[in-house]
């Protein structure tokens, strides 16, 4: 590797002494201009850039900011969460500040490596994902003074307070009403929901988006259930689909469209109305992925890429290029309204 | 913040000067038994950490390897390298190294990335991914003897000659070969190949496991091209299988199973297949993403996270914790065979 330029070089080609090279670099304000623009030509010139081990020790600053990124789980939806560390790759790049990735198991080992990486100046931010109830990470990172934007919200604890935090998110009750309003005006009145099992804060937010359309336009319609998963799905929707109303034919059990939590499940109802000599029967997923875009299913899309903008802004204010220590607004967000694809 | 334990701190409570605490840290040997003992009980009652910076400093060595992230892409298909992203950073957390995200637009970008995170000690090693003809990364990073592993293998270059540097790589061949053989014995002889139009290293590798498999068993079947895109696919597929072989009848050309380069384009034939009244024509596909296991299509799986370890085999050796500067083998290199995974 070729040897590279150091302050001594800069001061030698500006004719100055290394205490004024420092200055410039630390503190500009105090060398006079004439000088000043003395040493930034030679720096340009030589190229010299301050080692970045030396610049932290100086600053305490690493210009990094710690990401979890979960071994890959497949599935349909896992998409979206690589879409918004791409995003924030690349946002925080224009920004000056890089990503580092971390592995956890458990939110306790996610606390360790948190602990690590701050301790040793590694990062100067987390950005946290995937929040749950009475998450114990957020309670850590606060009592460490540690800066962070979680992107999901806080949900309600059991004693009904929401921890304050800064906190990106994507409305998804916002999302599905945008579903329901649409399936209602372009498909008819009877709209279902297949939705995970109750007691999901993302899962449950979203079911509430479609009830509240439905209330709203005097409408209703069956709530249906199922894990994450196609298979699961498609048995779900087509024992109801096959049941049918009391007055309907097997295979038309007076549904006009599925509004569904996700694209898995979006597919599975999609293949079970098929089967039931549907194909044509409106469903609409959630997470516009890959997956619903090949098989021409609608889908509410999350926006991860306003996410990302969003995280940034609340970590580092709109145009700043340094980590806020501590927020004004310990409970400053950002809600991004999702986008309905219509297929 | 607390304020963390100092080197100070240790000696104060190991009654050890500091320089005796400096040595234990770094040079173990030289300090007697009892002594160290003394000082490394003092470091982990207080959860003493040197400053990841001054490390860095003293050693030169950030324990960090850059990776490039690229804007995400959408299709089928870019889940593969995230995987392998994900990968990566399991494997290389469990060697204490860490994975820190680049972006670039163009490799003259990318090697302007590259260099300030090299010249700033931010990265100790990078890890390429997307290799093409003449790829001009290599032949830097080589002139700057930085330790780095390609994702993707070498592609010959125009004078016949390979460019040497360790790499790991997918076998594509191997994977469209195991997928020929098994629609050889299961479909029938007449298997066609969908692909990308021919010049792309990894498209025209997986083209030749098809043909070498069809010359072996004496058979033969038609080549068809389509770009990556479920849609120009089913379109492509489609005329093909409409059109017919002279003796055919619509819809039925003689064409017993199709080999498809990648899922995307598997979707679209599988489609095309559904929409000329073959929905049971066996249809493969290459990279086993979500969408194909939604649909219920056989794929050829990758297995990036093979991959993965193969990357950090070559750049760390098989148990070291360290990045090996120069390597032994310039040409050393990791051939995943993949797996078809049936449905």
């Amino acid at each position: 590797m070729a040897k590279l330029p150091t302050v001594q070089d800069v001061a030698r080609i500006a004719g100055v002494s290394r205490q004024t090279v420092s200055n410039v670099l630390n503190s500009p304000a105090i060398v006079r201009g004439p000088t000043r623009e003395r040493v930034e030509r030679a720096i340009a010139e030589l190229g010299y850039r301050p080692h970045a081990a030396a610049r932290q020790l100086r600053t305490r600053r690493s210009s990094t900011i710690g990401v979890r990124l979960d071994p890959y789980a497949g599935g349909v939806s896992g998409v979206v969460l690589d879409r918004f560390v791409h995003a924030l790759t690349e946002r925080a790049s224009e920004r000056g500040m890089r990503i580092l990735l971390y592995t956890a198991r458990t939110p306790a080992d996610e606390i360790e490596r948190m602990g690590d990486l701050v301790d040793g100046g590694e990062i100067d931010a987390v950005v946290l994902t995937g929040t749950s109830h009475e998450d114990t990470r957020t309670a850590w990172l606060q009592s460490r003074s540690i800066p962070f934007v979680s992107f999901g919200r806080p949900w309600r604890s059991d004693d009904g307070a929401e921890p304050a935090h800064p906190w990106a998110d994507v409305d998804g009750a916002a999302g599905t009403r945008a579903a329901t309003r649409y399936l209602l005006d372009h498909a008819g009145p009877r709209i279902a929901f297949l939705g995970w099992p109750a007691g999901s804060g993302t899962g449950d937010d979203r079911a509430r988006g479609w009830q509240e359309e439905l209330s709203r336009a005097g409408a209703s319609g069956p709530r249906w259930y199922s894990e994450e998963s196609v298979g699961l799905a498609r048995e779900a929707a087509g024992a109801m689909l096959a049941g049918g109303s009391a007055g309907g034919s097997a295979g038309d059990p007076g549904v006009d469209g599925i509004v569904c939590v996700s694209d898995a499940l979006a597919i599975g109802a999609h293949l079970a109305a098929t089967a039931v000599g549907r194909p044509d029967l409106p469903v609409v997923g959630f997470d516009n992925t890959p997956a619903a875009e090949a098989l021409g299913i609608s889908s509410v899309e999350q926006l991860p890429e306003q996410v990302a903008v969003g995280v940034l802004n609340l970590l580092m204010g709109p145009t700043g290029g340094v980590v806020i220590r501590r927020s004004a607004d310990e409970d400053a967000h950002v809600l991004v309204e999702p986008r309905l694809v219509l297929r």
